[in-house]
């Protein structure tokens, strides 16, 4: 299966690698970072650059579409390169997913209309302006739409696609070979958990996605 | 503070990007992806590249230094200028650290004699050998010393280490802004969870840490 994961500036880097680590490892995957041109493309955080090793007019089709977010995603919402990329991958894909704020511009494209989607928990209300039905899920299916919530939670994503498209060994084998056997130090990975002086200090900083 | 992190040629992409997600997230940090040649290093799976922003020389000193495993890191066990270049950081730095089969790299410059440490449950092995003492656990610090076990633990690692370095409104704040609230389909993440069938195939093929 390929599997087409879109770059373009200041994307997240976790939102592309974690899901990368796990659907890279599926049976006969091959994986192909593509952006608008080859070559660096630099994540949000300045200090690290992942590389596009195709252009979006050598990605034609893929089986899965994976599109991450960053505070680089919203200026993607007018970039008609970007949006006709994604509908006419769309149209060849058996999944068409994305991570965070990833499905902000899946929605965008047009692809998500009358879908349930998630996204980052801090830009939850724009799903619904651009057409989706927002679920405070970590992980949400909609026929072959799939996404998942901010960041970390494409690995989440990426191991229960790994278990529909070849069954649950082969997806718990990637679990263990990755050791995703989470424990956090702490329960502040929601809203609901963690405490509310934590999410009141993010809320007041408007500190999206970052 | 100023975190360096190793790149050589077949690292573990997320082995390198979880941490990188959460510590250069910290107020103040500095990030630098370094290798021995600057440009980009590709990864196990073949198909992502990181750029290596420094090269080895060009690095002299930081106060987190981070080795990412793989099944690359072997090799760099017989590489004078990756060994010297871990002891003459390790003398500068306030941390050092690795994930997965990193700390086989780490016990193999001379850095963990004596130390306890974890590493990927498939190389645990080896610890031993290389002057370590083996702790079959997630997150394992040793004074200055903190290694994860494979893969995913160094997204956990770092959360520890942003709570050490600047307290745990800070940590928790990023695992809120990472969205860290794992929920993976399954419970294979560890030899001890996973299906036995699941681990023996692992073993059988002899699958190091990918």
């Amino acid at each position: 299966m390929k599997i087409a994961i879109l770059l373009y500036p200041e994307f997240t880097a976790l939102d592309a690698v974690g899901p990368y680590e796990v659907l890279g490892r599926m049976p006969g995957a091959e994986v192909v970072f593509a952006a608008e041109r080859r070559g660096p493309v630099r994540s949000d955080l300045g200090s690290l650059a992942l590389t596009a090793d195709a252009a979006l007019d050598e990605v034609g089709a893929a089986g899965l579409l994976l599109v991450p977010g960053g505070p680089g995603s919203a200026r993607q919402h007018g970039n008609p390169a970007v949006l006709e990329w994604l509908r006419a991958v769309d149209t060849t894909s058996t999944w068409t997913t994305s991570v965070c704020s990833g499905s902000l511009l899946l929605a965008a494209a047009g692809l998500l209309t009358g879908r349930r989607a998630t996204t980052h928990w801090f830009v939850d209300g724009e799903l619904a302006a651009l057409g989706a039905l927002p679920a405070a899920e970590r992980v949400v299916f909609d026929g072959k739409y799939a996404t998942a919530a901010g960041v970390s939670a494409g690995i989440d994503l990426a191991l229960h696609l790994a278990g529909r498209i070849h069954g649950d060994a082969v997806a718990q084998s990637i679990q263990l070979v990755t050791e995703y056997d989470p424990q956090p130090p702490y329960r502040a990975g929601s809203v609901a958990t963690a405490p509310p002086a934590v999410v009141a200090a993010l809320r007041a900083n408007d500190l999206i996605v970052r």
